[in-house]
């Protein structure tokens, strides 16, 4: 099985002008070596300083592109996710400027960071403390970034996600699990970085559990067309066993999501500090549109494993405090 | 036992002015019947004409309300629900005006109903014939509409979920979950109708499997005070086996909404009437918020089973009518 790495090269925005970094047959298994969304920037020995020095125009480096044989215009990718490794470490923080709450001055609570927290991963689950909150979560590890050339001449930031796929953040994009994109130019030149460990829908202050990692996989060639891409996967057991979730109303779907985060922060500000709840709403809390018709208020629900706290006695004293 | 149903009081508004149908202690176990959120004006043998014909000023009639003994405002009921059995059918319908789509002159397909689809329901499974497919749906069923009495005077529209709780559309208060609600007056005054048999997160076309039922509770009274609705509830085992997500990405959430469920419809209307693919989307597609600070693109993912499409054969097909 042939590896690449990020040392072969890598890059943090798309163009259609990226010289392939190796050709690959469709059916090869491969592993591809990324690094994680700081591009190196932050290791496990991190503190907050590091990220007050980023350089930002590095973030989201993705190994590749990928030179996949026979692959026209018109045609699909499948990428067949196969396994994911992690580097025993993962990062999360709040960047001043990104995240749902960023500039808004209508917070009574601090979130507008810069806050680091760094994560200790084995092959299962990733911990961390929380204020006084020992934080266990299991992996459930996915590709953050993820893309193939646009169609079109110039340089795209990497940062929204596109018709080419890119930082779609989207954590069903995991192990066992196939991707459908469409390709643009011949070779499709297929990219991928910025493995995420565990992230909740919606990914709210920014960051993920964000790692270097080692992605085992195969592209399939399909010809016919598509115009977005799409995730094939199959149903999976409940990781976890209790759960709370968080009822936000308004009439604008950004305010109902605001209302359900703020909450779940709230109840857990007794116990940590509300940017670190605020992290940890990213990496755990699931955002889910409960309903968008019933006008003029829209329900978007925050979801949150409670196992994820090892200490049984803070559980039951944070669904007290919730309000 | 004590069994109470909607011939004993229901009511299609919030006031604070309702008179209770029955005072229940905290802990007292009772089966509350309830009416389809048609309030009964469609049945089993209705056709597209009684949507046409219905009176819209009686939606989502909520059995009750209950006085709950010793509950004073500033306390916290938790309302534990223990089963929620079906009346054998239920309807699905898009109401001209009403639902995502609802005034969207851009689109190129026919949305704006009337149209209705009737479910045959057995304990397990809810079934209906969508053009060429047979649909075969878990039920997984919940409460859409329960909530207390509001904190101040004036009649409120049953329609939008508030912090009372109400038409709150949240797949998750269903079997085995407790939801919290704020105890605004005396008694707490609690009502529930609207059972779904099944929805996805979002309900996208205005309604769900809507049907009678029967739902058997127990209200706990806390004395803490909260200022909005939330649930607890237990970690359940995937129910189907093979997905399929839409993404779809705008820098406008409902938009990304729209793009996400519009390919979803596009994908099934080799298949079925658009107008059926969409009443599809809103019983069994979810709608997670994958991202919201990729700025400037949101991503929402549809999420659909496609283990609800009985036909293998078609099940394949419309795999690779996603484009």
């Amino acid at each position: 099985m042939r590896i690449f790495s990020f040392t072969d090269g890598a890059h943090s925005y798309w163009s259609r002008n990226l010289r392939p970094i190796a050709k690959i047959e469709p059916e090869e298994i491969i592993t591809v070596k990324t690094r994680d969304s700081s591009d190196g920037q932050i290791n496990k020995d991190s503190n907050v300083k590091t990220l007050e020095k980023m350089d930002f125009t590095r973030v989201n480096p993705s190994t590749g592109p990928f030179y996949i044989e026979n692959a026209e215009p018109g045609d699909t990718i499948a990428v067949n996710i196969m396994e994911i490794k992690n580097s025993g470490w993962g990062w999360t923080g709040i960047i001043p400027g990104f995240g749902l709450f960023a500039g808004d001055s209508s917070l009574q609570l601090e979130l507008s960071g810069p806050a680091l927290k760094i994560w200790i991963s084995d092959e299962k689950y990733s911990r961390a403390r929380f204020g006084d909150v020992e934080i266990e979560i299991k992996n459930d590890p996915f590709i953050g970034t993820i893309g193939v050339s646009p169609g079109v001449g110039g340089r795209f930031s990497i940062v929204p996600p596109r018709e080419n796929g890119g930082n779609m953040d989207n954590k069903i994009i995991g192990e066992g699990s196939k991707l459908y994109l469409p390709v643009f130019v011949k070779g499709a030149l297929l990219s991928l970085g910025d493995v995420h460990l565990s992230q909740g829908d919606g990914e709210v202050c920014g960051t993920a559990i964000e790692a270097p990692a080692e992605v085992k996989l195969s592209v399939s060639l399909i010809k016919r067309s598509i115009k977005m891409p799409y995730v094939e996967f199959r149903g999976r057991q409940s990781i976890y066993n209790e759960y709370v979730s968080f009822s936000g109303f308004s009439n604008n779907l950004i305010e109902a999501t605001k209302i359900a985060v703020l909450r779940m922060i709230n109840a857990f500000s007794d116990f940590m500090e509300p940017s670190e709840a605020y992290m940890l709403a990213s990496v755990a809390m699931d955002l889910r549109i409960s309903e968008l018709v019933d006008m003029p208020n829209y329900h978007v629900s925050g979801v949150l494993p409670l196992d994820i706290i090892k200490n049984e006695e803070v559980r039951e004293k944070i669904k007290k405090a919730i309000k």
